[in-house]
């Protein structure tokens, strides 16, 4: 029983005290029975990241670990693979509080009849709030150190992002039309959305975006004024693109509908986006089910990212991403759950094996998205989308320690990796891709700061936690049983 | 914090005493927040399960049943949902050894360079009743109650359902060809088998399907033969079944390959299986990727039973199940995991969820494969295709005890439901269907007897388990780098 910590989520044995006593003083060593940077294809064999001043300064054998470092701070996770945390890169982290408040219809009653009516009604500083905190809870527990988000009110969110010590890359959001209480229109939004950034300057986990709806919810002018903002503030330009066939091909024939882009250029919205200059390396373009050959080869030569959310594709019946095809162009491609109203989950680790297994099954390949890709989409790739990738997203000595260890201590995951390269036999990167669930999910750090030790949640109040949703879902709930019992 | 009993797996607290005082003796009484029947569409609210020799002997309010029933043996989960228990309708449980053995390669190649070999070498009793035993400690801690099993040494396989306590239906199988030290073909494979069967006669958590492994690896005679035994036995044939587009059309074209059927009618396998006699309500037909419409039609006339695997057939890349068009068509459709080697996990509540989301991505339609058809395809269907609907697959008074608890008190299923229909707001069928994940199954019950509590298996030795699996895991791993590094 040499490598079994546990065999279903029991602490790991607290240590007496900790070997590393060598001369170089460090804040933490944690060590695992396998190391995955990402960076690379390297899987390393009973590995240890050492952290100072909340940076990875180490990565090595453990025995070399343990010899070099000084620290009473050890962790040992034998059983464990250790991996960057996942990048969510691209939610609408308040709309936990709507999963599963609208399911199994279509896209425009799920929207017009359930989503936006609630919204309309609920949507202020508190819900974004608490909502956010709930949803920082989820994502923390299932593994995800970073998350893109879009939605109203971002500075609850930023303030979620400062109290919990998750990392967020925040939108300044902009729509065409104005939204209750939040703002008038896209230049009120992008205002207020610029001052809510100058207000967090100092916060270092948190980064922006400019966040534009979408274009069949904003203009050619609200689509320049975006892209001269994420211009002059060198951020992405994060959008909703070509989620459906009906935005692509209302668009191309002008077809009035709610899927059409504003524009009046008869062609794609990608193809719009290009003539306004947006299609560059700052473009994080999020769904992209529907796409040409010429425009997955737009994406490449522009060096755009791409943001695939498959759960929420299938869920409402958009589509599925050509993943294959654009990872084979070279295009980044980046993994997100979307808002928790069309998943309904924030599990980056579904997330994960839903689009490895789609894009075989979408290109009739079972060799295409292979193990090592899919996690370094769910991982890499986003912060490299974020333009964070110097900060976080691997397992690299300078980087922020932002990290999770993964338990193969229960049934599911046995036998256990055997070896670091997956053509010899049982390795740990498959495991986590095809085998684990997000509950293997047993210690989250971001910024070295350990958020959850053993599943056990520290950086928040369970139990308020709670309470607050109780409180929201019952309101909730009152007022979707009114709007589903119209009076006759 | 009324209907919270915890919010991360912790057990729940001891009752001093049972509350049931009432004048009827049943051995348990276990009560639920939300009790999910599955044979009609109706949610119920603060309902209670008693159970009397193995079978459900009521379903009634909880206020009711505490007035009605006496029993010491009482079990409360006030922020759980009860349900049946998952019926996994097409597995390979010993294959759980070749579990992240070979992926990402393709088809031919996963099977004649990996998979194959693996199993010429290892497979015999010892083999399949250590791996079917693992398995079956995956699937009880994932909320599966009954397994569909299509294996060699089928008499391990009954050994460990027995010793377990779980519920299967077990294969005598058939193949063409002679395997190892199992059998020389498919006479001496369908006399072994029912001798089998009789020898476990006396088993009731046992039941039994012909199990034919597939068209291009079964003659015409093969098939007639298995069709002859499953009208002899009135038991279920399970097949393998239009799984990749070539099987379907090399056969049509007779063009020679490794899919092509036995057969040399030019047609595809399932038309030449209607001819055979073999389209008829006893037919399990496993995968069914590739259909036409006539087909559907007719598996619909002939109440044909149908076992969709979305993981396996996405992960191999062989194709994705018409699931909408069956199920319009009042097709039977069940769900499998398939084997560890192709999936890589026995995760029904994954499978299910998958099931639900590819449906709707299939169809571009985001209302079909609704939330409560998905659980019942999870778990009533599957025991309607193996002919033990009348004994497991749904909580009806009558039928044996087996069900499951999904716990709703982590952060991923709040808002927590407050209502019974989906269609006011938040829904203990949905959120299981969407936003759960295996690790929230709590307690598991079999025949009424208690497999999993508070997650903890109470049936087997899982660090005997462990043992197993890592020195089978090394004995293939040794054989798999020899593979890999063949002599040049």
């Amino acid at each position: 029983m040499d490598k079994l910590r546990s065999w279903c989520s029991s602490p790991a044995a607290p240590m007496a005290s900790s070997p590393c006593r060598g001369s170089e003083e460090v804040d933490e060593v944690v060590s695992a029975g396998w190391v995955i940077p990402v960076d690379t294809d390297a899987v390393l064999a009973d590995h240890s990241v050492a952290i100072r001043g909340g940076k990875i300064v180490g990565v090595l054998p453990t025995a070399d670990a343990i010899a070099k470092y000084k620290t009473n701070n050890y962790t040992s996770l034998p059983n464990s693979a250790l991996m960057p945390g996942f990048v969510n890169t691209h939610n609408h982290s308040p709309m936990v509080y709507l999963r599963g408040v609208s399911d199994d219809v279509n896209l425009r009653d799920w929207l017009e009849k359930t989503i936006w009516p609630l919204e309309f009604k609920f949507c202020g500083p508190e819900f974004v709030r608490d909502g956010c905190e709930l949803a920082v809870a989820e994502m923390i527990m299932g593994g995800t150190t970073t998350f893109n988000d879009m939605y109203w009110f971002p500075e609850s969110v930023c303030e979620v992002v400062k109290s919990s010590g998750i990392r967020a890359a925040v939108g300044i959001i902009a729509i065409e039309f104005p939204f209750g209480s939040y703002g008038t229109g896209p230049d009120d939004y992008l205002e207020k959305g610029q001052k809510t950034r100058e207000l967090f300057a100092g916060e270092s986990r948190i980064s922006w975006t400019v966040s534009l709806h979408a274009p069949y919810t904003c203009s050619d002018a609200t689509l320049a004024k975006g892209k001269e903002l994420s211009d002059k503030l060198n951020v992405p330009l994060h959008i909703h693109l070509h989620e459906t066939q009906a935005e692509v091909e209302d668009s191309i024939t002008q077809t009035a509908s709610m899927s059409k882009h504003m524009s009046e250029e008869k062609c794609s919205p990608l193809k719009n986006m290009k003539r306004l200059g947006m299609v560059n390396e700052r473009l994080v373009a999020v769904h992209m089910n529907w796409l040409t050959d010429e425009e997955i080869s737009d994406l490449a030569q522009a060096k755009s990212n791409v943001v695939h959310c498959p759960a929420s594709g299938l869920k409402l019946g958009s589509g599925m991403c050509r993943t294959a095809d654009l990872l084979q162009a070279g295009v980044n491609v980046a993994l997100g759950t979307d808002g928790a109203s069309s998943n309904n989950t924030l599990d980056m680790m579904a997330e994960m094996r839903l689009a490895a297994l789609l894009a075989k099954g979408v290109k009739k390949d079972s060799t295409v998205a292979p193990a090592m890709v899919a996690l370094r989409m769910a991982t890499l790739s986003g912060a490299k989308a974020l333009g964070i990738d110097s900060v976080t997203g691997s397992l690299s000595v300078g980087k922020e320690a932002d990290m999770i260890s993964v338990d193969f201590g229960s049934p599911s995951a046995w036998p256990a990796p055997t070896v670091t390269d997956s053509a010899k036999g049982f390795d740990a990167v498959t495991h986590i891709v095809y085998a684990s669930t997000r509950d293997q999910v047993s210690n989250v750090w971001v910024q070295g700061k350990c958020l959850m030790k053993d599943r056990k949640l520290l950086c928040m109040q369970v139990d308020e936690l709670w309470r607050k949703a109780q409180e929201w879902g019952a309101k909730i709930t009152e007022a979707k049983t009114g709007m589903a019992s119209p009076p006759s």
